[in-house]
């Protein structure tokens, strides 16, 4: 089956075809105007957001949001940590931690929420955490956005130091991603028709 | 005339009482819920909070918008002051300005967007700006946010050192609902019946 994903970010494509490839579904991105509210749950950013895409395009469509919260920090930048990136960026993360030397202070969490929009009001939830420090240095230059300073736990590499098929083993939005995944296929099983 | 203002702020309600009352003005606080976009223009949030306040109570009502914009930061925290203040603070602030000595580079500008809605279609939007700089210290007690590190242009006070009506001379806040007084004023010569 394929399914629209509206985003304008090509390395959140890549990262969801490598997969959604094992279930069989195939991404269509698509650049429609993504409205999102200012809020601080995920779940409710991306909820809305796949609501008015749907509303747009009148098919099935997924949006995916996510966020990286960091401990110390109260959250920050959480739900809005494209905006941060844009602004501030790793140097100015990394400034906030400077007196934070110790690796319990650094500890952070990459959020993912994919939303999945069937309907007006059918809208299913997928979330994929994952949990790890912020490094001391920007390491790596692959994935992008907050990769370069995130070491997931279980490994010793920022995710900027990954293929994209080792970062989805580890990835909140890898994760997140297989979930919606896992219940397309089930959910195709007793649908042909949508699945089609 | 009376006027509702959604907000939960009761230090925006008093600002903006100060400063209205001048103009036959009342504010009546309605405690609604404010559907806020993300946005990187305050015009844009502003207008579409005034338009879903509109709908929801379908009286005239006004929304204030606000964000403090630093020069050496890209213009962070923006539109997301208030989510920035409550996580990183004040302190986070002056961390990420730390190496930022010269006064040059501590240059800020807070903005206000006073966003009226007149029914569904009819928005209009007031506009205030105050120069500044970042103190280098938290200075003063008054007022709420980020008042004790913003020292405006023409001042060597922080707004936290200044009495309301003081901080309403210099203030983006004030600026922008003055000029919200004065259109009023002239609408409702012509427009009697809405104003009464």
């Amino acid at each position: 089956m394929e399914i629209f994903f509206v985003t304008n970010n090509m390395n959140k494509v890549r990262e969801a075809e490598a997969i959604l490839k094992e279930f069989g579904i195939v991404i269509k991105p698509i650049n429609v105007k993504k409205i999102e509210i200012q809020h601080e749950s995920l779940d409710e950013i991306a909820r809305i957001a796949a609501q008015n895409a749907y509303q747009e395009i009148k098919k099935p469509v997924v949006v995916e949001d996510s966020g990286l919260f960091i401990n110390v920090l109260n959250g920050f930048p959480g739900p809005y940590s494209s905006y941060v990136y844009k602004t501030i960026g790793l140097k100015g993360i990394l400034k906030l931690l400077e007196d934070y030397k110790e690796i319990e202070l650094r500890k952070a969490r990459f959020v993912a929420v994919v939303a999945l929009a069937l309907s007006n009001n059918v809208i299913h939830l997928f979330k994929g955490v994952t949990e790890g420090l912020i490094s001391f240095e920007i390491r790596g230059d692959k994935g992008f956005g907050y990769d370069p300073i995130f070491i997931p736990v279980g490994s010793t590499k920022t995710f900027a130091e990954m293929s994209i098929e080792e970062k989805n083993r580890y990835s909140h939005r890898g994760k997140a991603f297989k979930e919606l995944g896992l219940w397309l296929q089930r959910f195709c099983v007793s649908n042909k028709s949508v699945c089609s």
